[in-house]
């Protein structure tokens, strides 16, 4: 757990109806702004900071600005027996995002699979949530994305493409369900944000400098990827294919042709353009008892999962994590606790209260030891 | 094109014979060893050698051992409106694997998606393969499977579960479609024995030794992997968390809970008992007018495909490869060269032929040059 130093601590429901409230003050149904909410506090609880109210600073500005709707009527354009396709008009992707989901979900009751892609989205924050969202009906869940490019393709030297996350979920046994919510890049440029921030180093390896060398200097990475200066992230693997970067490089593409060409959004280079987002999302619901008894694949995937983590450890190592485990421990922690903000993040809730005219939001009883 | 020294070439209708009559040599029906012939023949095609003919020897000493059943009754156990479940009866992969991936095609041929899950069977060659027969029908194909195990879970120090590849392919535009298929270890053992075979060294960070720490000493791993010593391959993203490690051992946990405790076979270290195997696969299989029109889909993945290609490239390299473009590239050489096999590969099939009681394999015109 972080210390309470250097961190200003927010009760979740406090957080969350200022979440609400904001997005309300800019013209969002009071209805898609709890979905937002839902999702950002999510992450935060699970210590995806990048990815928690962090991002309301974005959406904020993106429906003032004009460049993301806030009032959208997401549209069903096409249905099928296990499938259909939405377009959300442009509005925030959370709201068009966990309507996808709830309708994979519904038609996973009926059909067994559903699968639902989403078009003319946003950035629909941690793809874990909405598989959570699938467990909490004991499915399977896949939720997956396109984003804006920043990422080379093995061999390349230019970003092509974004850092594409997949998310997979499954009603496993044992206290927290397995997930595995990934971007196919080895890092998300929120890591370097987050660690330039705390005055910390980055690894070399991690991404490329314009003429496709690997780089190290993170001053010149996290600026070079604002400001696209033709710096990239490395895909998972790394450079070249010596240690399988190109497997990396094909999950992130994969995810691009699924959420980009086959659910009609935008993809590659294109996904942000000058009069805002086209992004597409994919969401996967399974029910588990088309193939085995819920009960029996909790007790098996439990004994799976338990084997693992008794596993002989490395030297110099003591535990192994299950994926999902860290985020599971750190919700635990946090539903206790409150979110710890870091102070820039707070200070921007400040602005974001003051420019929309709501109240400020009010940090847990201040001075606590 | 591998020059001609050192090969022994094999014209593909030959090779193909040669592979049927050996299986029903040893008890195999026809049509059967028919489908694993194919199997064989599409990786030796498309240049993963180590997945072709090469493996036959283990079939046929599997089924003369009674570690394999010949002429299993493959049995549907379960059937829903979108999925069903197979028991191959313990008999060889490859044809339990084609039915398995037909009938998520005749269920997406009628339901929009299909998924099916095999238990109890064996090797079942390159995931690649059964993705390639969705693409025959147009379709969206992912198959999976579980495997020996061989793969270190990040921050352990010893092999708790396999390769578990996976492939995906899609129906994109242009001379050949998209088809991942990769292992989620960085390497597969079948690379390093090549590797070794023909007198070459393997990278550091590739494997570990039994205390967990990383080994280039390539005739340890691939000794301690074969003779179960404790070594380990590392996962995509390798050692430890900092380049991602965790993401792989992710993706291989994921397979091993799909294609294990959901597919109700084995997991982990137990897919091979001391009585034979009891590997699972999973094959699903996806219309894309579920969510797009074909020719529309086909257009804009070529067009992604194309500016991802025509990328700048990094310095000293001069092309990006497209997933499955390096295999669809040897496919057109090798139908026309036929199958060059190395001299180790060609002699175990001469031992076969003799064991079993058939023809000799007889190379294309002997001296050629």
């Amino acid at each position: 757990m972080s210390t309470i130093n250097n961190k200003v601590w927010i009760p979740i429901e406090r957080l969350r109806t200022f979440v609400i409230d904001a997005l309300f003050a800019v013209g969002v149904k009071s209805e898609d702004a709890k979905m937002v909410a839902d999702v950002l506090i999510t992450a935060d609880l699970r210590g995806i900071d990048s990815h928690g109210v962090s991002r309301l600073r974005r959406y904020v500005d993106g429906i003032r600005k004009g460049k993301i709707v806030a009032q959208p009527e997401v549209q069903v354009l096409q249905r099928g027996p296990t499938s259909a396709v939405l377009d959300a008009r442009n509005g925030l992707g959370q709201p068009a995002a966990i309507r996808g989901m709830e309708m994979a979900i519904r038609i996973a009751e009926q059909m067994g699979i559903g699968m639902v892609s989403v078009r003319r989205s946003n950035h629909f924050g941690i793809a874990g949530y909405y598989v959570l969202r699938a467990i909490d009906h004991k499915m399977i869940g896949v939720a997956t994305t396109n984003a804006s490019p920043q990422v080379a393709p093995t061999f390349a030297a230019e970003p092509m493409y974004g850092t594409n996350p997949i998310a997979i979920g499954l009603p496993t046994g044992g206290d927290y369900p397995f997930v595995l919510d990934m971007a196919t890049s080895i890092v998300p440029r929120g890591k370097l944000e987050q660690l330039r921030r705390t005055g910390k180093s980055m690894l070399s390896g991690w991404a490329l400098d314009p003429n496709g060398k690997v780089t190290s200097s993170i001053d010149d990475v996290v600026e070079g990827l604002i400001n696209k200066r033709g710096y990239a992230l490395l895909p998972l693997g790394g450079a070249g294919e010596a240690y399988g970067g190109h497997k990396g490089f094909g999950l992130g593409l994969l995810i691009d042709l699924i959420c980009g060409p086959l659910s009609g959004a935008a993809w590659g280079k294109h996904v942000y353009g000058p009069d805002g987002a086209n992004l597409g999302h994919c969401f996967l619901a399974m029910r588990v008892d088309c193939f085995r008894s819920p009960e029996e694949f909790a007790n098996e995937s439990d004994e799976l999962l338990t084997e693992i983590r008794v596993a002989k450890k490395a030297k110099g190592t003591d535990r192994i994590y299950i994926p999902g485990e860290k985020e599971a421990m750190e919700q635990k922690i946090r539903l206790l606790s409150g979110i710890p903000l870091e102070p820039p993040v707070y200070a921007d809730l400040i602005n974001i209260a003051s420019e929309v005219g709501i109240p400020v939001i009010q940090p847990r009883n201040e001075v606590q030891s």
